[in-house]
Order: structure tokens, then sequence, then C-alpha cells
């Protein structure tokens, strides 16, 4: 059984390019006691995945070794298994890579019930995506009833699962994202209550409209202009929530710190961030809700499928430049 | 009686300069019923000053208007009162501006024992800077014992106290200070256990020597290139306390912005400011522990007194070359 396969093969720097990584195949090799073999059906493609392919020594995790299979959560079937926690048939998540086949040690593998909702699903709003979404608002944004809410990247797969939360918490929410179909999305299909689009509008000036008892809580996936944007908004007491900066992960220069960072003293403001496997033991609580929400009608989700394990590095890039809609993921053909 | 007074004239382009403002003297006028008579003894100067003279929309409090006598907080003698609460020969602080007498309704006005320590100390450690100091690292900083706390501006006179506090608390202490005397007074004179003399050393090389375990706490005086330096040496949970941003208040262009601010995320980490004004209530608490510190010879405080009202455009640029020691404070003639 050959198992097709993108390796990292140098570190990109800006965009990443297909000669960053070498695709080839090699023979699944047996399993030794304890472990599983996955075959993978989806790929979740996540802006994290850049910053794991620099040198980095202040990340979260070490960066993907050169050579190395190149890190991705994925979503896939048991075909083989000589670990009694996992059966072939049962449906798994977990950082399986940018490949075919997975040999998991049955560690950071969670099974999912491919009968309660499609596999894509779980990479998104019922995945690692969701739950971003749902501590990092609910537990780090901590809005009230009646508080405004921003969102940047809102019509990202995490930026709009937050926007319907704060909304189910009765919430006022203003979406920003990129292009007029985004943001009639987030208006006329979420349920926003604004949405300011960057591409076209002047951000400051829409969030003054928007905003006029200021920002509550900021929920940032973006960084650079549109952070300093709405720090420049907060209202006292705000709560802003550092998920991400896509808009500096493919910086060749430094990444751009927010200038306005003295408000968070101004306003009496508290900056914290994000980090989704924190709250891996919590996890159900998450899912429960949100399932709840998804099967009342109240959150909506959208995946945006690529068919092709071997498009990975231009589909990936489809997160850097606007183009997709909503959770990307790769389908393994 | 003549009073004379700096007011602002233009809004200061860089280091202000003295023709930013006009010196002259007016006539005192007569009190009506509420309104005290201070004869200023001592005018604190303060880098929030400086943001004062901008024409920010975006701060704490309004700015100074042109032509308006320029804000200071300041200590003097009531001379002449029409106000029950305040006598002749009380001793008072409040923000009475940089000025020879000053009228005041008596609100904000705040009554000092001029009997249980000189004058210039209750607008040094036992006046706003120390509330900042005690305030910004205990109440948002949360050191505990062991902990390691890195203050920048530690020779200042927000710095020195801040440090001095967490050693009282237990915490090993790392002051960042510009020259070799500033660094020697940190250590030798203040019980510091490291200073940083980011003047003639590698700030990151020398945080990491003198941090391996990372930093629990930063109180952050400076901002710009040391802001970031320390967000890159954060230690899980950190929590991030900014005060000011004395490196960059005197730039043309916009601020510098802290572009390691992931590291917020990555370290779990917490930024939060503190503004003095919002412990007022607390004034007492504060006072009482810092005085009996004093007494005890734990805390020790050193104030910059230069004479001569009328040197003010000058001796306030002390505060951003560092060329300071101490808390700086102008003695009125």
């Amino acid at each position: 059984m050959q198992n097709h396969q993108f390796r990292l093969t140098s570190r990109p720097a800006g965009a990443v390019q297909r000669s960053d990584f070498s695709y080839g195949s090699e023979a699944v090799r047996a399993l030794v006691e304890g472990e599983v073999l996955v075959q993978i059906k989806y790929v979740s493609l996540d802006p994290a995945m850049r910053g794991w392919m620099n040198a980095s020594e202040n990340s979260y995790m070490p960066p993907v070794g050169i050579g190395e299979v190149m890190r991705a959560i994925a979503a896939g079937k048991v075909i083989d298994s000589r670990n009694d926690g996992f059966a072939v048939g049962d449906h798994v998540t977990g950082l399986l890579g940018v490949q075919e086949y997975a040999i998991s040690s049955g560690q950071g593998l969670f099974k999912v019930d491919a009968a309660l909702a499609p596999l894509p699903l779980f990479l998104g709003t019922l995945g690692m995506t969701g739950m971003t979404a749902y501590f990092g608002l609910l537990d780090v944004g901590q809005p009230k009833e009646g508080d405004t809410v921003v969102v940047s990247g809102a019509a990202g797969a995490v930026g709009a699962t937050v926007g319907q939360i704060a909304k189910i918490k009765g919430a006022r929410v203003v979406g920003i994202a990129g292009g007029a179909d985004k943001c009639r999305y987030l208006v006329e299909e979420l349920g926003f209550d604004a949405a300011i689009d960057y591409k076209s509008e002047d951000v400051a000036a829409a969030l003054k409209q928007h905003c006029p008892n200021g920002v509550n809580v900021f929920f940032d996936n973006v960084g650079g202009e549109i952070l300093d944007a709405v720090l420049a908004k907060l209202a006292m007491g705000a709560r802003v929530v550092i998920c991400g900066a896509i808009s500096q992960y493919n910086n060749l220069e430094a990444a751009k710190g927010p200038a306005n960072y003295l408000q968070i003293m101004v306003k009496r403001a508290t900056l914290r961030g994000v980090m989704v496997s924190d709250y891996y033991p919590r996890a159900k609580e998450a899912i429960t809700d949100m399932a709840g929400w998804i099967r009342a009608g109240k959150l909506k989700t959208r995946e945006d499928v690529v068919a092709g394990l071997e498009s990975f590095p231009e589909t990936f890039n489809k997160l850097f430049d606007g183009s997709n809609n909503g959770k990307l993921v790769l389908k393994v053909a």
C-alpha cells in the first residue's frame, strides 16, 4: 500500500510554494503493538500551519522538521489496529499530517461519531476550529448581553463561529471581512448586526459608525492594521482576544506590532490569547453546545472542500488571499 | 500678587522646546466661595505630561488646550481659603499646574501631613508615583514568591519602587536601565538581583542569562524594543503590566507596537495597563504600606529636585534623555 505525502523540504519565505515541499510516496509499514493505521479522508488547512513551517524557537509547538511530513489535523477511518482503544471502522481526528495514511500511537487521536455529522464538520465547527471560537469568545472574551463584539476574519471558519455564538449570547456583533460577498453572507445569512469590508471601507470610520459605544470584546484573527483600528475604539474594560494574526504570517519582515497598544492601559482593557489545546479537557462542553445550536438552526457552518491531496500548497494559500469560503478542507481522493 | 506660569502655546513635535510654551505672569484673582488658593512649592515632572501635550482624542484625559496653563501634579500650601474643607496652612497635592499659585475648587485636592515626610515625597513614593508602582505591581502584576519580576525604566521613580516592592514580596527582581551607574544603584543600593544596561548590553541575551526560567511579571515603563525583548522571554502564564512607553512619547512617527505580541497567546499571558486614578479609593492602603516600608528601611526613595520654575522645559526633558536620578521634581523658588 503506497502512501502519498507532502514533506517540508525548505522553510517558506512569505507565501508557501510547491517547491517548499516534496510530494512523493512510500510503502506503508506494518504496525507494531499499540499502533493504529488511519486512512485519511480529509485534511484540515489552518492558518496556524504557516507558523509551524517557520524555525521559531518561541512557538507553542516545535517547528516541523525539514524532511518531515507536513503537520496537519486530519480526519479518517481506522483500517488496521493493534491498539485496544481503536477498532477497524472507527472514525478519528488528530494531528495525522498531509498524507493518505497515518500510523498513530493512539495518543492525541480522538474518536468521532460519523453518524452525527459529516466528517469535515469534525475538522471545523465540531473540531479545533469550533473549540477555538467557543472558548476564545466565552472563556477569554466573556461577552455580556448587550455588549458590542467585533470579530476580524469574520467570514473565516473561526470568525463566523465566534460571531454566531456572540449573537446566541445576546451581543451586538460586527464582523470585519474582505469583500462585499463575504460581508453580505455575514449579515444576511449568519445574522451579524453589521459587517465592515476592509477592502473597500475605511475600517476606523466604519467602526465608529457601527460601534457608537465602543468595542467591548474584540476577537482578532488578523492582526496588523485591523488590530490597531479596533484598539483605537475599545470601550472601557474591553477584552481583546488574540487568536491569530493571519495578516502577518507570510510577512518577510518582522511582524507589525499594534502601535495603539497603549489603549489597553487607557481603556482598562485586557489582552489575552486563546490556545485551543488548553481546553481539550473541556471539549465535550463545547461540542455538546455547538451540536445543539447546529441542530436548532442557530449556528450555521460552511465547509470549503477542495478535492485532491496533491493540490495542498496552492489550496493552502487560499487561506491567505481570502479566497476560501468557510472552513478549508482538503478531500483526499 | 503675581503668578508666574507656563502656558502651552503649540503642540510639541518630538522633545518639548521652550518655544512650545509661554512663560509669563498675571495677577492672582480674588477667590469666590468654595475656592482655595495654593502657593505651589514643588511641581512633579512625569512622563505622562508629554502625552497631555498631544492633540489625541483617545487618551484618558483631554489634552491640555492651547493657551492653557500646563497641567502637572504639584504640592503646596494653602494661603487663602473660602472652602470649609481646607484651612490656611494645610499642605496639599493635586493637578495644580506648572505655576506659582493655583486656585482650586477643592475637587481633586488632597491634604498631606507635611510632618510625616518632606513635601516632595508626596509627589513621589507617597504620591501618584508610588501608588502607580504599588497597585500596578501588586494588583495587576500579582507577583508570587519566587517569581521573576522584570521592570524597565528601573532607575526611574516608578521603576525603582516597583522593584523594591517586588523584593519585599519575595520575588527575584531584574531591572533594565540605561548606564552603568544606574545599574550599580539598582543592585548595590536597592537590592535588585540583577540589572541590565540597555545602553551597553544585548538585552535579549542578558534576559536569557538573568531569567533562566522566563519572566513571570514584566512591569513596562518603556515600550519599544525593550518590550519586544521581554515578550520573547515570558514564562507560561506571565502578567505584563503596561504603565507607559517613555521610549515612544517623543516619537515623530507613529509609536512602535510590540511585534512579539503573539507571545501573549503562546505563553498564555495577560497584558493589562495600570491607571493610578482607578486606585484613588484605595490610596490609604498603599500609603500606609509604603510609609511603613520607608520607616523600616526596606523601601528607599530618591528625589531629583531641580530649583527654579523657569527651567521647566529643559528640566522636563531630563525624563527622556535618562539624565534624572529618581523622582524628578521642580522646586518653585
